[in-house]
């Protein structure tokens, strides 16, 4: 079975490590990466939810704060504060600085972030095919309004620095209409016997994937059943500060609420199926109604385990869908 | 007292660290740092020479290797191991990376390294004026023959991964011909009182830097008297290494053959006094009878007190030639 994911970070990661572990030998993963949060910093391409799908599937993530790398040290940090070198409030440790090192010396070298990415997951064999949405420069831009006025900000300081604690009034995404996908994301969404939408952030993450325009379309007209697993959980996103953005931007911060922004593909959007955490039965209704196949199981991933029941749930969909 | 040195790494340094302690709160000294050492590792830009002298005015040095930071930890070291990056031979401290950071950023953004070098300094305050001999890349080349054949190498490849262990044909500044002085460097020279040759490389680090023809010239054209101190005791490179790198160069590996390398400035040279250790005495009538004032005084920076009496020796012989 050859299963596609378009995925964000933290949420996404720790989903597809589940899945990974229900799989079939001969069943092959593609996670198409948001690479919209990246970030040039102290003069270094970092890009967070390709590292922390790497780091994670690899074995190798800080468990406790869900991104950078485990048993990390952070003197490099101290030293560019003692430097007052800017973004003071980007936190960067030591062994995630390496891969930095690594991956801008082959960007300014020449070589596109995918084969870049693609040497990096030679030593972390993250037992899936980790691509980039695209090897253009896309970048989400929060729009913000405080007492100084309205201005657009890069994800990383909207997210980082402020810790989504700004109004925001809009969300775009700077590169988007020109950015191709990168090499063979295309290929696998349209050779996919599944693609899956982990509970990662469906404005910034997901949203940022089909934001690339060739990347919508191929997902709209994929053989393959779409399905979604919803993350937010009782009215707020599983992962904290989600929940402003979503009010920022009006869209409801309910599962249903998410399902019908993706918008069912028999008109036009993204998803065949959805699923709910079980405390949100109450809202499969709605979603069915909409055009989009609904069910609730447990979305809370406790552990490994737990989100491999997750991900075998979504498979299970999947495979009633595609009947 | 207006004092000028133009100096290398660890020996420069630690001479200079007990210059600092002799003298009077009105004196004032410029060094002319050795950048044709520098070199571009892992995509981040590394002046060994500017950075040994700049951690070990500002208190920072680790003291047993004479480079890098006082406690230093190797954790971005081990994990570009861990990818295979190159050059493996190349070790950078955590702690010290963050300069390069910093300098490489600066620099991409269009800073000369001069003022690059002024900024760092701001953070060490090492109690002298440092400026790098060029803004311009001068590099160290140093031609090896071993079993497969005649080739140029950078310096540090020589220096660190052969640990000065090739056979050595030749050396020579790539870049020196079109390298103008950093700015100040040449009315530093010309303003001075003293100028001295701290205990440093004859031939890669002084030698480099006396490679860029203005710096050359203006030193042979200053008012101040210009007195060296001998790398070299007891027919052996003080800091060890670069007995081989004389001996590749045909220079006699003497207090005085280091001497007469440079030569006197009554004949084009740019020596006026040169300082021997104490065992080195019987070299002093050839080093007279070649036009330079010579003397003979302990050499051996065992500690800081030990460098600031080689300091105020140098000092008292520039006294004496200036009258």
């Amino acid at each position: 079975m050859r299963i596609v994911a378009l995925s964000g970070g933290i949420g996404g990661a720790r989903f597809l490590r589940g899945l990974l572990t229900v799989l079939e030998p001969a069943d092959d993963v593609t996670v198409i990466a948001n690479t919209a949060d990246d970030i040039w910093v102290f003069g270094l391409r970092v890009c967070p939810d390709l590292d922390t799908l790497m780091y994670t599937l690899g074995g190798a993530i800080d468990e406790h704060r869900g991104w950078g790398r485990a048993d990390e040290t952070w003197n490099v940090r101290q030293e560019l504060a003692a430097y007052e070198a800017e973004p003071g409030w980007f936190g960067l440790g030591d062994r995630d600085l390496a891969t930095h090192v690594v991956r801008t010396q082959m960007l300014r070298g020449g070589h596109p972030l995918s084969a870049v990415t693609s040497a990096l997951c030679r030593r972390w064999r993250p037992g899936a095919r980790l691509l980039p949405m695209s090897d253009d420069r896309v970048e989400t831009h929060v729009v913000v309004e405080d007492g100084s006025g309205r201005r657009a900000i890069h994800f990383q300081e909207y997210w980082v620095r402020h810790r989504a604690g700004l109004p925001v009034r809009d969300v775009v995404a700077v590169g988007a209409d020109q950015a191709q996908p990168a090499p063979g994301v295309l290929r696998a969404i349209c050779d996919a016997d599944v693609i899956v939408l982990p509970p990662s952030n469906p404005i910034v993450s997901i949203g940022a994937i089909l934001g690339v325009a060739e990347i919508a379309a191929a997902v709209r007209a994929a053989p393959a059943p779409v399905v979604g697993v919803s993350p937010i959980v009782g009215g707020s996103a599983v992962s904290g500060m989600a929940d402003q953005l979503l009010r920022g931007l009006a869209i409801e911060n309910t599962a249903a609420g998410v399902a019908l922004h993706y918008g069912p593909r028999q008109h036009g959007g993204c998803l065949d199926g959805w699923l709910v955490h079980t405390s949100d039965e109450h809202e499969l209704p709605r979603i069915g109604a909409a055009g989009i196949r609904a069910e609730a199981v447990p979305l809370l991933m406790s552990d490994i385990e737990a989100a491999g029941d997750m991900a075998r749930a979504a498979l299970d969909m999947a495979g009633r869908l595609a009947r």
